[in-house]
């Protein structure tokens, strides 16, 4: 993989034609090392995000408890930390275990979800952005209220903006939390606060399933696991593996429930000729 | 849609024929508004919950701190509380999410899973009671325990009892607690205490699958939201129109799961000329 | 069914073609007597779970709150406890329930879901095996971990070891604890401390497939349920159906997902002749 790229000085932008084969790395190595994922996350995406992470190749460990975030984190290769169904029982676990990644060096990522829709929630999600998230993602509506800190016009845990619209609320937020921030919609964009791309795979259905937000952020969380030093990179490829995988699974499925059955088994048979040919990555201006 | 019917004089009961174009009027309305719905819900119904909100149309959202239900519930158009496993911890915020919606005049529909089998839970499925939901929903050990309001013959989550064995508990309990009781089984007793009405779609490989009840509970919030004056019939239209689901998947499925799919894959396409077709709802004497 | 085998002088092991009918009749119970089996499993596996339970003819039910327990856990005919997503408020739970099965003599079963994990953990599931599981079901890094009691060398939820690495751990395990250990793997490993039998039925996807290793053991607990007196049987039995079920969901899969749904499917639908063809259970050294 090539070397990391200096953060003042950007390189050119590649084509999608030169991202293919790093997106296939990406995923071929999680299929070879299997990393260690540690998700605290929502009631309503555990399922799905545990077997994203199976059929990916990565070992999902869904642990929680505060008393046991000092013995297990550690081996960790990655942590996904998803407010979705935050608690004030379950807030201590997550600064806990996002502490212990940084401290020990390891990436850890961040999914905002509704962060603008209570102000429990805006301050919850701002303390740990304050703990330096490797990669934040969230729809349009959560990275807007995230970058201006203020709860917003949002619908629930749905967005009310296309992720166009958060372009430059994510830009802000990447400078300014000194991450990688991911804007999932029609097209997903990837900053670093300087570079941005737009990942252009994936099919509108994939709205319609619960939980493929919070399992396309727990993949990143697995992609950064095997390539720490190309955060920007690797979320780059594993949005657009999970969106490639929609696809597939699209040409097959007969609505949101096959189409979530489909994309799962497509994630875990994908072929480098597959990817190759359907990855859509580019430069955004 | 037709005016609201005064309680004192309801109206003659309409034919399947009549209530065919109702049922269509009240899906394609949440598709077309989208009604954010407030769940706070059992953890092993979630998954299957948030997917059939989506796949109507509605938007789930799975909201159960406490601190957040003040921002939060006033922003739904609709609540659904789920005592499936139900704890000390959870019940303060059912309670207030359901004062919430009280207070600003918005609906709210109860599911009070197995309510007889512990003296906790009936204690709290009675509090709730107290609490005036729009419509409760639930099978026929469930609907007797809460009319007796005594903890009862009941195996479990599952019923001893066949809905039409409730069918005086049901009237009872609508009258004391001036709502709609939707009692399901092979026929689906819907009754506002004076009307009567059985909605005879679905099949019954429905009831191996688990959290299709509480499915159709959120189901209903989410048709109540969009015609809250007229709760008994969108409470007949969400039963009817996820029985019909269910009959579309079976004629695809080869056991439970791909049932539970072909479901979610059927509700999400249901055409209009299919509803009307398949509409099932008669009077009951 | 035979009679009880003396501890002390274990018959005879069976060949696969003797156990054939015996699985059988333990399914065919299942389905005739729906065993009511109270779960507290962890928030990943309850959907899976709760499916796997009704398409094998039992009734499951997730009730966790303590102050429920004396009134629910009397009823229930087995108690499947699961330390997945273990947490301080929910062990007393779980300890509470494990001694009013005891106390009344009803069977339950532990799953020690990465036992070695954290000390936490390991502290909590030596409590739990103190009050003597019927049957302990776990991989082999958990079982190994168990019967050293101690935090040993544990890849999250997944093991690091074969389940032939854990034989010797396992006999060591049941005999100290006076239960029934099973080892799951390429072959599942029964043992009652001095009798040894293999189990070898089910496909290598089934471990892409998140819940499943806890599913199987809620299944080991509706078998055990109901021929509480041939708990060494019913394990072996429970553990050769789901494999089964997952061979033939494997002839239709295309991947973990549609493999996950076929299995459910195919459990439900299993007949005697399929049953007594595939059985694959054997004496082991």
């Amino acid at each position: 993989m090539e070397a990391k790229t200096h953060e003042a000085e950007p390189q050119e932008h590649q084509t999608s034609h030169e991202w293919g084969p790093q997106v296939w790395t990406h995923l071929s190595t999680v299929r070879g090392r299997s990393p260690l994922v540690q998700c605290i996350t929502n009631f309503v995406s555990m399922d799905l995000m545990a077997n994203t992470l199976l059929s990916a190749g990565a070992s999902p460990a869904m642990v929680h408890e505060l008393q046991e975030i000092p013995d297990f984190t550690p081996r960790a290769d990655a942590l996904c930390v998803n407010v979705g169904t935050l608690s004030t029982e379950w807030l201590p676990a997550m600064m806990a275990a996002a502490e212990a990644e940084v401290r020990s060096g390891k990436p850890w990522v961040l999914d905002p979800v509704a962060a603008g829709a209570t102000r429990f929630r805006l301050k919850a999600c701002l303390e740990l952005v304050g703990l330096r998230p490797t990669v934040i993602r969230g729809n349009g509506s959560e990275i807007i209220a995230l970058s201006r800190a203020s709860v917003g016009p949002t619908k629930g845990v749905d967005s009310s903006h296309e992720s166009t619209d958060a372009m430059e609320a994510a830009k802000a937020l990447a400078q300014a939390s000194r991450c990688i921030v991911a804007v999932s919609g029609a097209i997903d964009i990837i900053t670093d606060g300087q570079r941005v791309v737009g990942a252009q795979n994936g099919v509108a259905m994939m709205q319609k399933i619960t939980a493929t937000g919070c399992s396309v952020t727990a993949l990143i969380a697995a992609f950064v696991a095997v390539d720490p030093l190309h955060a920007f990179e690797a979320t780059a490829s594993a949005l657009s593996i999970f969106g490639i995988a929609g696809e597939i699974g699209m040409d097959m499925a007969k609505g949101p429930a096959s189409l979530r059955m489909h994309l799962i088994d497509s994630l875990y048979g994908l072929d480098e000729a597959t990817v190759l040919r359907r990855v859509n990555i580019n430069r955004l201006p």
